[in-house]
């Protein structure tokens, strides 16, 4: 709904996730019968699960291990594993910084250059455990590092940013044109952040495999406060969901995934986004509290250390089991951020779904964030 | 009113019972020629009130006063009452747990099988006293134990669930058909959580002579975090009302019982769910403050012991007066939480009404929740 | 606008106060030339103010202050001044009383019965004094003590209840017939609460001089906690102001006082009750913050001291300045409770308008409670 | 969108810009080829941002840096630096009131009168520095000062109140006629607040160069809960917006500037203000938070200060960094509170929009401000 701001301008009403709740239909199905597999190109995952490139989440031990729990860790490559032969005793660092300190001490260990070498290094690490590998540039540097990239033999190439567009116009260099990059390229590409119907359907159109929804950010991004850009989650999926349907048409067949990034915290929130109609989720904030995660229980996005303009901090979020318990459970605790996957499945089961497509369908309803939905 | 979320996703706007405000007519009546009376199949009660089946609420004990009282309490079959010969032990044990360990211990407690030898002689125990019976059993468990029930002569049988559906949808065993289940019982079934109309009216077409709306669960429940399932509750009642007429219609006569459970936290809140078109309400946290409660100012819902996935905790409602104060009054609180029938009586007669089914006309307005209703 | 809160049920869209802002026309004026004088029947008041009928608020020599300083005072004839010979031991106690023991205490001090004698001694003493009288009684014990309260040569006659109809059924007694009982009374009536345009147009056909906007009840009243009960009061003034225009044509001219009662703690408030259409405002909490103020910083509505049902809480609201202070300045602190009166003057001169029948057509916006009007 | 508050009054919604997200174009630029440039009448400036006449904001000191910084710095005619030839032991002593006192203290330090004498000096002594001078009078005051000020050279005059009309009804004086004022003096003049579309289109027509947007004020300021006026400032700005285009027809090509005043206190709040029209903003608070404010980390507005009637508090904003380091950066936090101009290129190059003029057709939309937008 179009609403009037002022005589001079009008704006979309648009949502959230906590302002949405998930509708059971007259059906329901036994959990177990359910199922979240997700296949994106010739890639297969028990989960419709990606794990979000951030230092306190992702290093190649544990994008081993989400490969093995069934979902797709992404590897940031211009985080501290490319820049450093042994990142264990900064990341430790990390967690012992005090509150002040922290943006700048991240702003500095950031700025060491990143190695080629370490580069190829990390990915082949993963790939050698022989789980589906995946790495993330931001289109500023995918074009310097992507041969280094593909050489290693990555399996699905990501580029991520705030907001990466289709025709991004520059008058100092030649820009990353993303078409042609993607269509030289001989592995599936997944791009993003957008947040919107046309900045989706062009970023599909350059030969994407995936789109990322949303602007990314660790859990404690400001970009509202210090941009005052934003594109409440729920609508975005929606739009963007709606470019992925008339991009089929016009392409005669060629789907491409809607992954929403960012704004989940909760098994709740997860389901939401499905419902509403990504085809997975890139999560961060949720597995940076796996006894497992680099971070240590601490959580930090890239854009926390920008030297000039950082728009998010670290966060503490805490330790509360391991990857695999958060994944699949048992759950010891009633907040959602145990057993995601468990949950998801119970959700679908509940609202009388038996596969992620068919889940696109389920009926929602929006409610006050203040008295909702979101509490009940 | 239907908005859209963004260009692939539309859902209704739903409301919950603090953005309810109910608006008195231009008559006015007194408060001792109101009556509060609620009758379902052959069984009459002087109050619309059903305790919710959990074990902080009801025990045999307080089922039989809370009948003499002139309501219905509702046995939970799954809970302690029929897992140990004296659960009295456990139920103290539950209110000396801290905070971290209580889900685990309730996951322990509930782990104990059932016995059909107790389920019939709880039920015996309520009936001696002359009281109208009532317990429940989930869908899952209702074909293996109804017989047992039935035969301990329990007057109205609940089924209760996160979510109940007339087809229930299961690859690996025979599921429960509500249909001819209900129609080989000699005794009314209550079921539910339900949310829709869609799913209302097919429970009503099981033969029901009652629905629960509402997903029910403790005050406590975080099923939107878990599960990202919600619908608020004003809205649920109001559709599922829609599903009673509707089916009067259709059925050519028959009245099915909307009965919105949970959700509902003081006399106020009670007051708003019976003007939106509820015939009674399920309560379960206003009771489990009782002095009689058997969760000793504790209160949870089964769950909280959900052995891969607790959607809700334990939490502390504190003890405020008897169950008769909690009732009948007289109050010594402005809160709303007791001589919770007086002052529905009271609500009746000031907005004109002096019954229940007319009072369900009640003229009612919806608030910004922040700034409502929800506060004057 | 009508939502649909489900398929069974609509309601208003209802609006409080402190979702309105009030919108400065494209004048502005001196504020020293601005006049707000209010006028019911042959009574001219130099301020739109009534004093709530509370006891921490109208004491004899309260009321004279407060007319020689523009408004009228109401005093509260079921009150501990009707009770007690001398109230002030009993006023005194109160603010002495802890939390959990002032309900029941309240109570009891009113459990004292009503003396004839006390009511014509304390409206003389005030009428003594050279000051428009103005008096109350709730519905109930209208018919009782009329004789004497007009025998002891009250101006204003004002009947006070939470909700107030023209056609009370009862079947016990007879009830008070608003609509003879006006008629034979020689002095004006101001009747009330109300909240609706019907309920507001049957109180004016009863030949009421004003209508009282609003259920009453100190600033800790839980209404819409006990009974669900609620109008928000910016929908409400609305409403019966409608009625009021609607009235003054179906009768030929008799113009009926709107008198916006309760739920305003600022003189913004008192600005916006009046942009929306009241003629004057009665309020009680911020009086109840003077220093001659009976209740000593205490503040409680006869709603407190209910037998059976208590309905608001005593509150501590403090003392911040003299009732001149209060009423006509200066003010030493920013947050709209002191120079009430000033302040109204400003915002009218700032907003263009001169007199407050002008004033009432004054152009509004609506806007979101957490992030407003309210706020900014 | 026109509400329906009640049969009587009827009010637009309106939005404040914490309810505003700005949302990116399918394009990105680089954030170096981006123009913050803003040019009024025959000035030019490298960033769109004038400095609030505030005492705690704005000395001579501090006009000649942020002038030297790209921006306009106004001072305040009315404050410290024209009634005492050294304000600094009272800026210092402003710092020291406690929260009780200050009002009262501030009231007294603001009675001391105004000197031409020091009107013409403190404008001289910045013209001096070589930087665009601007000074601002009420417009009680404008009369009376204005051969002073511009004898001194000023080169944009600064007509600020809470709401200043292009027609002041008054009896009792000649008022500023504001047109023919402007059309006498020589220099351009800016002048506000207002939030309407006929307020500003008729301050438009007075022939000011630029109006302000808002009711003026520090951040302390308490205008909506003192005299109930708000006009939540991304409608206000919409509105005035449209006012400009409409008289930029009317007057046949007189592009008068809009710029919104108060309500920012982030970069993220600057950027949507810009988004939703307005060509310039002026802030207080952020620069109050300088290390070179004369406020030394304290903040007020001259609402603070009213004789009878103040309106507003001193609040304490402490101090984070240089004024360089606030509006050029490098930022050390995340939270929009510096590098608010590197912030500004960056969210223009982020949407897509290499100018200023071209950024205020960005899209935008509307969140729950509790849900929003406002937080992610």
């Amino acid at each position: 709904m179009t609403v009037e701001i002022g005589r001079g301008k009008s704006g979309r009403r648009a949502y959230n996730l906590d302002e949405i709740g998930i509708v059971p239909s007259r059906r329901t199905r036994d959990p177990e019968e359910v199922s979240t597999a997700w296949q994106i190109d010739a890639y297969r995952f028990e989960l419709p699960l990606m794990a979000c490139p951030m230092d306190s989440v992702v290093s190649p031990a544990t994008a081993i291990q989400i490969g093995r729990l069934g979902g797709l860790a992404v590897l940031d490559l211009e985080g501290l594993w490319t820049r450093y032969e042994d990142p264990e005793p900064l990341l430790a660092e990390v967690t012992e910084l005090d509150e002040q300190a922290a943006t700048r001490r991240l702003q500095a260990m950031y700025a060491e250059p990143i190695s080629e070498d370490l580069i190829g290094r990390r990915i082949e690490e993963i790939a050698r455990a022989g789980v589906t590998t995946a790495a993330s540039l931001s289109p500023q540097r995918t074009a310097r590092y992507a041969k280094a990239v593909v050489d290693a033999g990555v399996d699905i190439f990501v580029i991520r940013g705030t907001t990466v567009s289709a025709e991004h116009v520059s008058g100092r260099a030649e820009p990353l044109n993303l078409k042609q990059f993607i269509y030289e390229l001989d592995v599936p590409v997944v791009v993003g952040g957008c947040a919107t119907y046309t900045a989706a359907l062009h970023l599909m159109r350059t030969g994407a495999a995936g789109v990322l929804v949303g602007f990314g950010g660790g859990s404690g991004h400001t970009t509202v406060k210090v941009l005052g850009v934003a594109v409440p989650m729920a609508t975005a999926i929606a739009d963007v969901a709606a470019a992925r349907r008339d991009y089929l048409d016009e392409s005669g067949g060629r789907y491409v995934h809607v992954v929403a990034d960012g704004s989940m915290t909760s098994s709740g929130d997860i389901a939401k986004a499905l419902a509403i109609g990504s085809d997975a989720v890139m999560v961060g904030s949720p597995l940076a509290r796996a006894a497992e995660a680099p971070g240590r229980g601490y959580h930090w996005g890239s854009e926390a250390n920008h030297t000039e303009l950082p728009r998010g901090a670290r966060v503490n979020v805490g330790t509360i089991g391991t990857l695999e318990q958060i994944l699949h459970g048992p759950s010891t605790v009633p907040d959602g951020s145990m057993n995601l996957m468990g949950a998801l499945r119970r959700t679908m089961a509940t609202a009388g779904y038996s596969d992620l497509k068919e889940f696109q369908r389920v009926e929602v309803v929006v409610a006050d964030s203040g008295s909702p939905a979101g509490r009940r």
